[in-house]
């Protein structure tokens, strides 16, 4: 198997986002059949431009020949290496209510290699419940649910005043990347990976941008 | 009232999702009773340095004296203003399943002058029903509801399938932003503004930066 290579300089978030676009657009124009994409075509159906595609591909080496396309199945096939998409990975839901809920019947993840193997709440009226035959047990008992499952990532659906301890814990317990709905900052060791979801900070984006077009 | 200087380049989504972030550090520090913050601590607080803030506030004019630290009033109300929070906003849910329980449920958007007036969905069992007292009404009538309440913005929590339809649908019944949280990407027309939160898009930032952790 090709390897890619290691980012040479810190890589964006936006990039990040952009790659993950890129392999989604890429996956559908193989399941259409199509074996080259122009630059222009992909960027088209990513909504930027050729050079943005490849300065966001160039920090992992060389991709295609210009002017004559990507190949449609190595690009997306080096994408998911680059996007760690090429095993998959078992995640822990912390937090079930209805937040929690809805991320567990999210079907979208499985296709990419996202399990959701356990669900750790400290309401005991819910602890025993299952959803869809996961148990959902007590957050105290997480360090054995990770060592017993293998969960390597958190997803982490707790009220705000939660969040922080929940994520302290899961990060001593050995996790290794903790995706952040609850509506508060947290902080993790450097060690650990972490993303952030907050649905009112991406509604003021919107109403950045309304502002700027009002005054425009 | 002092108004802020329109941006004099595209703002970076990225820079905006940051101010956001100063917003909510100033209201901490405010109500910690603190007037003036340094720039290094504000970095230090929002995980960034302070050329970045710099950089951040550079689009919309000058904020205090190179040296001086930033009086926290004054550069929260004027972040305030730059992200359009400065008035309130009211947004119509669609899609009344588990995702938009979770969504309307997120009390945290009510602190920043988000309201939901409107609930939407096709679904005959769920039409008619209230949730605190807000009736579930059919997505057919949507253009009434937004006359009737004003609503600007969207947030779609259908499925996947339906999303565009009803983006198309609350577009044309005039619509100002849209925030998608269905699990595939929408086109609006240009005059509305558009952001997307797509949860495996985010879990695969995580599996990104573990990847590069394994290799480095």
């Amino acid at each position: 198997m090709k390897t890619v290579a290691a980012p040479k300089a810190r890589v964006s978030d936006s990039s990040v986002r952009r790659l993950s676009r890129y392999h989604r657009i890429l996956e559908d124009l193989e399941n259409q059949g199509c074996e080259v994409v122009s630059s222009a075509r992909l960027a088209e159906l990513a909504g930027t431009n050729p050079a943005q595609i490849r300065k966001d591909l160039s920090y992992f080496g060389a991709f295609g020949k210009r002017g004559s396309g990507y190949r449609v199945h190595e690009l997306r096939a080096r994408i998911l290496e680059i996007l760690g998409l090429t095993r998959s990975w078992k995640v822990v839901l912390v937090g079930a209510g209805n937040l929690g809920h809805a991320i567990f019947s999210y079907k979208e993840f499985t296709r990419y290699g996202f399990h959701i193997v356990a669900i750790l709440d400290t309401d005991p009226s819910k602890i025993g419940q299952a959803w869809e035959g996961i148990r959902i047990r007590p957050l105290d008992g997480c360090e054995e649910v990770l060592a017993a499952t293998g969960a390597e990532l958190a997803v982490i659906a707790t009220p705000a005043a939660a969040a922080q301890a929940v994520v302290d814990r899961m990060a001593k317990a050995g996790i290794r990347g903790v995706l952040n709905f609850a509506p508060r900052e947290v902080e993790v060791p450097r060690k650990v990976a972490l993303r952030t979801v907050n649905i009112t900070i991406e509604l003021e984006g919107l109403t950045f941008d309304l502002r700027g077009r009002n005054e425009g």
